[in-house]
């Protein structure tokens, strides 16, 4: 194999695609790329067997056919810390060298033959369709809610659901829930049009990765328990998580009289303050809902109490309720909207947050005994 | 006590006095600071034992003097996550109010009295003189070769030795050594002309965080074993370091037949490039110098091998020379001319680099086997 390649085009290829190679691996190839040049094409892929990348890198120039499989973190640090406009790629079976105008580098390959298949994507026959733009605002919305490592499995990926037009992404992790409605490029075909798959968490995060050009399309492909996503030069695939999304519905208050409009941006400073002066130990805030003003606090024996207040058009009940700051910042640092609702209904039932039509967020209060 | 301050000012001042708070210690009192309001004067005080700050705060308005004790890293996030424009803090001997236009916090005091005290500096009697911006150069070019914890004391700080109206500042850590010469202020009274002292790394990183306004002086003054700093509103004292620095003199070498110029930008990436594929075990590059080329080595048995070169105007004797990449990194980055010399002797003698009159770097080389 023989190509010129443009460096920066090689280095924005080889940055989203080392972001799939898994930093340990009982499958030393797996630490590989793999770069095969054909006909007019050069593709770069990588698999850590859960998620796969598959790269159709621009401005290359092929003089010989071929392909290789390198390691992939030192290929990208010698693109990435290349000065040059163009570098030569030039191959046999067992090694790699890449040359610039002062330089000379060569890393070992292994045998392109033991490198796992890393499926593409044909034009033309997808289930779905949606601009990147969407999908990446919904991403942006839910995944922070995904339970972490959680022995129910399904609760660690991301729900799509699909509903005529709509996409509904959602997340929990058991304590707090966010679902986002993003809408599709076109209506799905009969068959999708009531389609539940759950996406692994870590492929939801790389998707969030792909540069943004223009008003991308994503291309969306279900096949046996994969998912192929394709978005102009890279096709992503991945594996499903099995098992059972919560019933999320359920969850979602629909009867809360109370209600208050409160400003995102002061909200946000608001409960950052307020959590100050928790420790571990007592690590909720308060709440307090009352007459013309709403009053966030908390403390810790050890450390004080901290106290933040703001004014707010509400003339109902008051009411006092816990909540995990930490949950109150991961959501009010991704509403897009100045202003958000929040609904209560009594203290021991979970807060209903609301920006705009298509986000909201539930979350479990905290007893403060 | 009780102190109106601008926020701004107060958080600026929290921000440096906290980088002596120790994270860890057996004596609680050490992880809070002192706030004293005195006359028209708020000093915020912070010591470790080792290193003691204190600090003027500027734009206060002392309503009732008086002091407290307060845990420093409360305090400080308080300050810097509030946005109002001003800050009422209301003390007693216990406790410690922080009220801002829409916020209320309580953080506990200790007793003042168990505070050590932190020392401050009398005007007009001093030492030395020294810009701050020529101090901070010679700080930046020097401090990175200090040892990190050696048991030869005296070679984990900087050594201050006075010649006339100069400073030396010299760092080693036993296998290269950095030598900046900075410009007093003014020459030093008599019987500080020949002064040699030790100050420790870390008062040096303090140093070096000074904000710099405009063109300030920094003032120096030696008590028995500790050194008094004092720029603008700030106070910096320190224990010295016992012991004996290394004679550095003897280690310079005087007397060498190679010597080329580079630019350090060239270098710079050249030496990143050809140490990308070096590894713990083999971690030198080579350095070939030949008729009108130096050719930058690296490799690894596992990883491969690079080669930067670049060109030089050299016609003497050819030699191959390994260094450890690091040590040739850290003082690339700190070189701000355009261009340095690397004088050669031996391939088993130290390398010397020289930028401008001021600044030198002697570097032991690697034998690569």
């Amino acid at each position: 194999m023989r190509v010129t390649f443009n460096r920066a085009a090689l280095a924005e290829a080889l940055g989203l695609v080392i972001s799939v190679v898994p930093s340990r691996t009982p499958k030393p190839v797996l630490k590989c790329v793999r770069i095969a040049a054909s006909g007019k094409e050069v593709r770069i892929c990588a698999t850590n067997l859960e998620v796969g990348l598959n790269y159709l890198v621009s401005e290359v120039e092929i003089a010989r056919e071929g392909e290789v499989v390198v390691e992939a973190n030192h290929l990208a640090d010698i693109v990435r810390t290349s000065a040059e406009d163009v570098l030569l790629l030039e191959a046999t079976e067992t090694t790699c060298e890449i040359r610039g105008a002062d330089s000379r580098f060569t890393i070992y390959g292994q045998d392109p033959a033991q490198y796992p298949k890393v499926p593409s994507l044909e034009k033309g026959d997808v289930d779905l369709t949606i601009t990147l733009e969407q999908l990446q605002l919904g991403i942006q919305q839910c995944l922070f809610a995904t339970a972490k490592e959680s022995s129910r499995y399904a609760i660690n990926g991301v729900l799509w659901e699909v509903k005529g037009k709509k996409l509904l992404l959602v997340a929990t992790d058991g304590r707090r829930l966010a679902r986002c409605r993003v809408t599709l490029d076109k209506a799905p075909k009969e068959r999708q049009a009531e389609q539940k798959i759950i996406v692994p968490a870590r492929t939801m995060a790389l998707l969030e990765k792909i540069a943004s050009h223009d008003n991308e399309i994503v291309a969306v492909k279900l096949v046996d328990n994969q998912i192929l996503i394709s978005c102009s030069n890279v096709v992503i695939s991945s594996n499903l998580v099995e098992g059972n999304f919560p019933k999320y519905e359920d969850i979602i208050p629909t009867d809360y009289d109370k209600s208050v409009k409160l400003s995102t941006e002061v909200a946000l400073s608001a409960v950052r303050r307020a959590s100050l002066l928790t420790s571990d130990e007592s690590k909720g805030i308060k709440l307090s809902v009352k007459a013309d003003t709403l009053v966030f606090s908390g403390s810790s024996p050890e450390a004080g109490a901290a106290e933040v207040s703001m004014p707010i058009e509400y003339s109902g009940e008051a009411i006092d309720i816990g909540f995990n700051p930490q949950f109150l910042l991961d959501v009010l640092k991704v509403i897009r909207e100045p202003e958000f609702e929040l609904a209560l209904g009594q203290a021991d039932r979970p807060g209903l947050i609301k920006s705009g039509s298509e986000f909201l967020y539930v979350l479990m209060p905290i007893n403060l005994g």
